[in-house]
């Protein structure tokens, strides 16, 4: 439930949520990555349905099907991984334009399930339509867990330190290198794919939520602005990021420069990164490191703190601004 | 995974299960109404996605958006019971087009929650982006039973009788009134509601998934004649459908004269009628028709019977004719 969306989709999911019921078996409704609901005592299914749809979400005069199939396998697995459960089973509705071609799908398909099998993920059910202008894909993906080892994103706490598992704004750079026809340089590969063929994050958000270290967690799918927003509505709470402590990579800041861009807004703003955004408390973030230094190889970086009034800000140069919600949505 | 679909689109669902894989807990992957897996031993999990393309599944020039709410619900809570299952969850995901006001969307999702509540059905999540063109609704309902009640398509056996649970061919009656622009007659008012609103038949599949009576089931999306081909095809079986048999309801003969359109047409081939068609034992036809007058009140219909060859075949004044899946494909 988490993709790059543009201006007034809030609203629209505000009037879903009021619709929302409720049930004893429901662990976490609308609001956050997945609904999870209990199947037996102890034991969670998360799930997760995202649409993608031509022309706003993925664009055909860049984006090979292949890469294509990928990414809509990638950001619905991503859902499952924000709140460090397994991912199990997909479901895959097309609806498809009538320009698209037999060879195009099966490209698509090949990529769709290529990533379902690096994450032994089983394609279990689909439709496909006819679409009358553009191609529409919605996928739905299962995952379970213990439902103790749950991370939502209401647990975030004053005084917790907040962290991302990834270089930001890579994906938003490359977006914006395919706009300008330079998506096929080599100079800008990584940028390039971090667009194309994001990565879910499953192990790392499985290390994560059973270390019981984590009090929130999400993936960042909106940008950090955003997706932080996210996390303090949902847990009553506020948060400062570090301007100069957020991870830029070096061909993020060639880049920017050739864009005329600037590097940090990608990274607050960009969107589509679907790296993991969590929070924990002061004490838990050496130990934390440590474990996932030692599991998976892989280096968190600390981008700011909770604190106990709302709103996200941004700290650069001793100025503190407001950035809530300046995701995907603000810069369309 | 069932919804009336044009041409094509079985070549299309054909290489989406070719890329199907499996799993243990998988008990029903691709090629029924829901998948199915196991959650723990002896109970199930079923799960069933369908998207509604605007100009495709539904014209808004006479589909009033909480009717149209009404229908995405209902859709997808029948394929839940096509299985015997109970619905429990149910995820939207929207893609609303520019033209799409505030207004339309609160009479949509009031008639989406009204159809959940009928059913005790919780709406537990969903996304909702923006389309380019027009508008497209993707749901997911989440469904659960007991393993041992499960009714899949599968069961069909020679000399097993095919039953339905209703007038056939009232929808398609019913969308043909609303084009000559006569939706508003209330002389058609039952066959409009077919088409507008029609009701998932989930108190009578649970009966009948617990009868034990039942072989195998499946609703009525496409037409008797594609959804017969369904239940033959996956039971490696074929079926004879006697013409006289089929329940035509006094409205549909009017309107046939009216429309100039053969009203067994309709029946056969005219789909969205989302009443149960399913194979019975011959000796189990006179217990399972008492149990469910019963338990429910309703009348079952015989249609025909199922033979050792492929195909289904309609039988109508001494001739016997091929009508395999000439459903909503066929005639579109």
């Amino acid at each position: 439930m988490s993709m790059a969306r543009p201006a007034g989709e809030r609203e629209i999911i505000a009037r879903i949520r009021r619709a929302a019921g409720n049930s004893d078996d429901l662990v976490v409704g609308i609001g956050d990555d997945c609904a999870v609901y209990r199947t037996y005592p102890g034991r969670v299914s998360l799930i997760t349905t995202d649409t993608m749809v031509e022309g706003v979400h993925f664009d055909l005069a860049w984006h090979p099907p292949l890469e294509l199939g990928r990414k809509a396998a990638a950001v619905n697995i991503s859902d499952i991984a924000a709140m460090g459960g397994l991912p199990r089973f997909a479901l895959l509705s097309l609806a498809v334009s009538p320009a698209t071609g037999s060879q195009w799908l099966d490209a698509f398909m090949a990529g769709f399930q290529a990533v379902l099998a690096e994450h032994d993920v089983v394609l279990i059910g689909g439709d496909t339509v006819q679409s009358g202008h553009e191609s529409v894909f919605s996928i739905t993906l299962i995952g379970e867990m213990a439902e103790g080892e749950l991370v939502t994103r209401k647990g975030a706490q004053a005084g917790d330190v907040v962290l991302v598992s990834g270089f930001l704004g890579e994906a938003a750079a490359g977006l914006a290198l395919c706009r300008l026809g330079q998506g096929q340089d080599i100079a800008w590969q990584s940028l390039v794919a971090a667009h194309l063929d994001p990565v879910p994050q499953v192990a790392l958000g499985r290390v994560l939520a059973a270390s019981g270290m984590v009090n929130a967690m999400q993936d960042l799918s909106d940008g950090l602005a955003t997706d932080l927003a996210h996390i303090c509505a949902e847990s009553g709470v506020g948060a400062v990021v570090a301007a100069e402590k957020i991870p830029l990579s070096p061909a993020l800041c060639r880049a920017a420069e050739t864009c005329d861009h600037s590097a940090l807004d990608w990274a607050l703003s960009g969107g589509e990164d679907y790296h993991l955004l969590f929070t924990a408390g002061e004490q838990q973030v050496v130990p934390l490191c440590n474990l996932v230094r030692e599991k998976t190889g892989r280096e968190l970086f600390v981008v700011g703190y909770i604190v106990a009034d709302g709103g996200v800000f941004l700290e650069e140069a001793g100025r503190r601004r407001e950035i809530s919600y300046r995701g995907y949505e603000h810069f369309r």
